[in-house]
This record gives structure tokens, C-alpha cells and sequence, in this order.
């Protein structure tokens, strides 16, 4: 700790709150009360309501060795805004809980806090409430947000029919790719005080990582169009399993072909470099926060004019079961969910 | 680990959350979806949405030593219901996040999860949604209670006038005191395998601490009786730091006799056997999830009637201060916030 930075415990948990919290401005109607009472208060008298949590934890979800606490807040906050867009909702209020060990200061928080509030202004969102407190190791983040939709707007998993399309937004496999990169400079770097990390030309992926963002502008044009999706989610633990997951729900089988998962020229790169699969990175990477969703076949004209959008595949009946169809088109690889397992002892 | 119990990583996480959210049954209109979805879907087009986030780190808010999994479970959801009784609202729906080192084993989180649930049952309120994760030390519990209320019932804070009387229901420093029993039996149990803790006489306090209730059987006697508190909030912290919010958000003094403080016969004895200030423990102690609240002086005969609710003292102009009246009405002590500072470096 520099001289200039400040223990928690000098202002105490309410002397905190205070300082993170303070000049907070509202962008909703729907917020009524935030920080400073037992409980926040809102209104949805003409809306659904929908809530998402997730939880982010040190040494499991990131590594403050490469990740800004700046870049954390606004990844921690921007990432539960996706579940709500993956519901074709809107994000409108987060409660933010943390727990820190002591060899966090003030201003590290003020950091962290930072970037929730950069994505709470650049997404709309009011941040409403939630819960300081100290931690034997590490630092814990467990955000709430609440999202409202009109009810027959709301999009769920279980939705998809065969013959149904199957979209994603932007590309896959560059955030995973990104951590990989992050990684191996960390290793590279180790007990090296001059170490200058070497991302030329992987700016994109390693940002990607870093600095995820929501697709809010997908929903924002699926709902111009006129297109209601049939099943929607986001992609946060890869897109094999996301497909697996809205197939076991809407009780149908998949195929997805792979040369039409879209893959950024760095994703590629890089995988090339690692001499590690490409197609697994895109299809198990997880982490990328796209949209994958599915539209009746009726939909294909209006939908193959949005850019931004691909589409990878079609719906089939169950008994098909879900599977990868290869570059040549002779072969066909199931689906298997290869996403994170935070509780593998490794 | 025992050869019967089940390491998570065998379940990953999708198993695990299918094993601990089956067969949950809704209690609320509200509950439209639960659990499966990116987010859980509400509605709550006639009243309005409160919200409230509480985070429990073990070795900071619990010791697992004397603290068992059901109760943990039941408390960590029990204090996010009291928030929301605390405006003066229903809880209706919780999200339930969970950080949990590899010692921990399906088993455990069955345990933690029926405490949880009987919860739930018992409030009537429903389980919708949450996160599931590792961690590298330990167990961290982050649930977030929504409830609602109609515009004209919640009470907040800042409510409070000069002449209010103040309220408190139950009696207050049991918990606290219940700590101190179950700390001084873990000392003494140190090393030996055959100690038996003895909580003879003092299965109150025990109980207080670990198994907390919220107080709904208050709101539901001050609606009855026609009752609307002008402030309220739930002892958490202790009572001398609630009602220092509530006097700075009302922009008030208050004035609480020491003699009017309700304390439990347990809680006096125990403070007596370990030579500490009993009204230090009531004042300051926290945990006690009772509810402290203000009424309008033309309410007091019909407050005074009601059993459970005391009244300990009122609400005066901001100048006067926070204070306490000592036993032999002489001499004025200015309330201090002496609540939890997780974050002093003990």
C-alpha cells in the first residue's frame, strides 16, 4: 500500500458504502429508492421482471495479475447485463456485493467501482444496493440485476422447433484465445520487473477477455426487425454447451456446421501460434457473452440481412440428437459440454 | 470426506445445481420461472419490487466449527427476508450465490441448501435462482431477497418525527451474547475429542445466534391493528448504530432509556458469568434481526397493547443528539456506532 491509499477500516463499512456509492445518478423510472435503506425499491407495473445473479471469484474467474480492477468492475457488471439481453430483456438495476481482503485499500475498490459504474452509464443500469464486507482471502463478487420485458417478449430456452435457424452474434472462441495469451505473458513474465508483455496485433482478442461487452445492440435490431427469436441464451460457457442446453430444454436436436462458426483473424491466429484447436476454442471457450438464439425458418431473408449475425445451423427433432457437422461435410462430431468446471482439483 | 459422500466435481456444475433445485414448489403468483433459464422471470404489475443483497463469509460471519450447515443455510436466508420485512414488505423470491472450496462435498451443500429451503417454506418464499461456484478457500453465501409491498405500506428510514416514539419488538444482545457462549465452548473444546459443550440453561442465546427468525409475525400484527410505522429498520448491526441511521436519515435526535431496553433473562446471566456490560451487549451487539421502528405519539395506546413490542424511547429535534438515559434517569450517554468492522486487521 502507498502512502497516499486508504485502509477500509479507517471509514468503516458505512463510511465505504458512502464513499462508492455517492452521486450515483438514476436512469430507469423504474427505480424508486437505491442505496441507503434496508432494501431497494422499484416499480414494474407494466413490465415483467427478471433477475440474474453471478458471482466472481479471485483466482477462479480472474487473476488480478492481468486483469485492472477497472476492467473486473465493468466485466463483473456487463456480464449479468447479458443474461438479461439473453432473456430479450433490458438491463435496469444491479445490486453489487463484495467481499475483500485487507490488502485491498480504498482506492482499489474506488477502481473496481469505477468500471461497474462506466457500465452502468454506458448500459442504462442503476446501481441499487448490495453489501461490503471483509474476506479471510481474495475478493468475491456476487452481482444481482434486474431486468424488466413486456410478457410476450420474453424469450426462454425451451422454445426452439425443428427446422428452426441457428444464430449466434459476432464471433467465438477470442475471449478464450485471450486468456490464453494473457497466460503465457504472465508466465513469460515471471520475476521479470522489466517485462513489457507483447500483445501486437492481438489487441482484439486480448480484449475480448478483458472487456466484454453485452449485445444489447443485437437485441435492439432483432426487435426493429420484427424478429422474436424462438430460444435465446447467452454464450458464457461455449457454444457447444449453450446448444446443448436449449436443445435438452426445447426437446430437439441440433446440427451446426463448422465452417460457419464465425472466428475472428486473432482467435485464429493465436490457436495457430498455442498449436491448439481452433473449432474447440470456438465451440468450448466459453466467455464470449454472444447471442445464440434461434428463429423460425420463415425468418431466414430478414435475418440473413442483419450483420453482425450468422447463421450456423438448423433445429431437428430430438432423436437426431445435437452434432458438429465438418468443414468437408462428411462426418458428423457430437456435442459434448466441455464448459468450465471451477470445482475440477486441478 | 466419508466413502458415501460425493465430490461436486463429479456433478459439475450443472448437476449439482439439477440436484440441489429439484422439485421446488412455488408459493407466489409473483414466481413466473425459476430456476434454468439465464435469468428468473417475476411479476409484479400491483405492487411495488424491493431488493436486498447479503453476503456470508466464512471465518468473517461464521465458523463452521459451531455452526451447522442447515442453520447457515436458514440464516443467510432469514436475514435477507428480515431486510424486506423491514420496509414493511413480503419477501417473495430469492437468488442464492455460492462460492465453495473443494472440502466441501455434495453432501455439505445438501445440508446448507435444506437449510435454505426449509426457509423458503417457512416464509413462504421462493427459490428462483443463483450461481454456483468454486472457490480457493472456504464458503461465501451471497443471497439476494426480493419482496414487494404497495406504494402506500413501505416505510423507509427517513420517516421519523420529533415526538415519535420509538419501538423495538423482542428483546436484543441474545444473539451477541449466544457468540460469545459458542466462542468460549470452542476454546475450551480445543484438542479434546470427547468435549461436550454445555449450553445447559442457555439454549436461548445458542439458538438466537444460530438460527435467527425474521420478524413477519410484527408486520402482519401492525397491519392488523392498523399501524404504519413513519421508520423502520432491522437490527443487524445493534441498536445504537440503527438508530443512529434512522435519526440521521429523519434528520433527528432520539432519546432511549436504558431501562426500557428489552433484554432476555439468558442474555443478562451470560453477560454476568462473563463479566461484560449487559447494556453494551444489547446496544451494541447486532444479529438480533428484531425490528426497530418509530410510530406517531397518537399511536400509543394502541402500541402498547400489542405483546412482543416495546417502547423505548422517541424522537426528538435534530439538536438535541442520540443518546441514551441511564437506569437512574440522570445522566445522558450519546449513542455511538459500535456495529461489525469486518475490516479492522485483528
Amino acid at each position: 500500500m502507498n502512502h497516499s491509499e486508504t485502509e477500509i477500516a479507517q471509514l468503516g463499512e458505512f463510511g465505504l458504502i458512502d464513499r462508492l456509492t455517492r452521486d450515483i445518478k438514476f436512469h430507469n423510472a423504474s427505480t424508486i429508492k437505491g442505496v441507503g435503506d434496508d432494501a431497494a425499491v422499484m416499480s414494474y407495473h407494466d413490465s415483467e421482471v427478471l433477475i440474474s445473479s453471478d458471482m466472481l471469484v479471485e483466482g477462479v474467474h480472474f487473476d488480478l495479475t492481468y486483469m485492472p480492477l477497472k476492467h473486473l468492475g465493468y466485466k463483473a457488471a456487463v456480464v449479468n447485463f447479458s443474461d438479461i439481453y439473453a432473456m430479450n430483456g433490458k438491463p435496469r438495476q444491479i445490486t453489487v456485493s463484495l467481499a475483500v481482503s485487507s490488502r485491498f485499500t480504498v482506492e482499489h475498490l474506488e477502481e473496481l467501482y469505477s468500471g461497474i459504474r462506466l457500465a452502468c452509464e454506458i448500459y442504462g443500469v442503476d446501481l441499487v444496493g448490495g453489501d461490503t464486507t471483509g474476506s479471510k482471502s481474495g475478493l468475491v463478487i456476487s452481482i444481482t440485476c434486474v431486468g424488466d420485458a413486456s410478457k410476450d417478449s420474453i424469450v426462454y430456452r425451451d422454445g426452439a422447433r425443428p427446422t428452426d435457424l441457428i444464430c449466434v452474434s459476432g464471433d467465438l472462441g477470442a475471449a478464450y484465445m485471450g486468456l490464453q495469451l494473457l497466460e503465457r505473458e504472465k508466465v513469460a513474465s515471471a520475476g521479470r520487473q522489466d517485462f513489457v508483455p507483447d500483445f501486437a496485433g492481438k489487441e482484439y482478442i486480448v480484449e475480448r477477455q478483458l472487456k466484454p461487452e453485452a449485445r444489447r445492440d443485437i437485441i435492439d435490431e432483432l426487435a426493429k426487425n420484427g424478429i422474436k427469436p424462438t430460444s435465446m441464451m447467452d454464450v458464457s460457457d461455449g457454444l457447444s454447451s449453450e446448444l446443448l442446453h436449449i436443445c435438452k430444454q426445447s426437446h430437439t436436436g441440433c446440427r451446426v456446421y463448422e465452417d460457419r462458426i464465425p472466428i475472428d483473424y486473432q482467435t485464429a491466429v493465436m490457436a495457430e501460434e498455442l498449436n491448439m484447436n481452433l473449432v474447440t476454442a470456438a465451440m468450448n471457450g466459453g466467455e464470449d457473452y454472444e447471442l445464440l438464439f434461434t428463429v423460425p425458418l420463415s425468418d431466414h431473408d430478414r435475418i440473413e440481412k442483419l450483420p453482425g449475425i450468422k447463421i450456423i445451423g438448423y433445429i431437428t427433432e430430438p432423436d437426431l440428437g445435437c452434432a458438429l457437422i465438418t468443414r468437408d461435410g462428411e462426418s458428423e462430431i457430437p456435442l459434448t459440454a466441455q464448459g468450465w468446471n471451477h470445482f475440477d482439483k486441478k
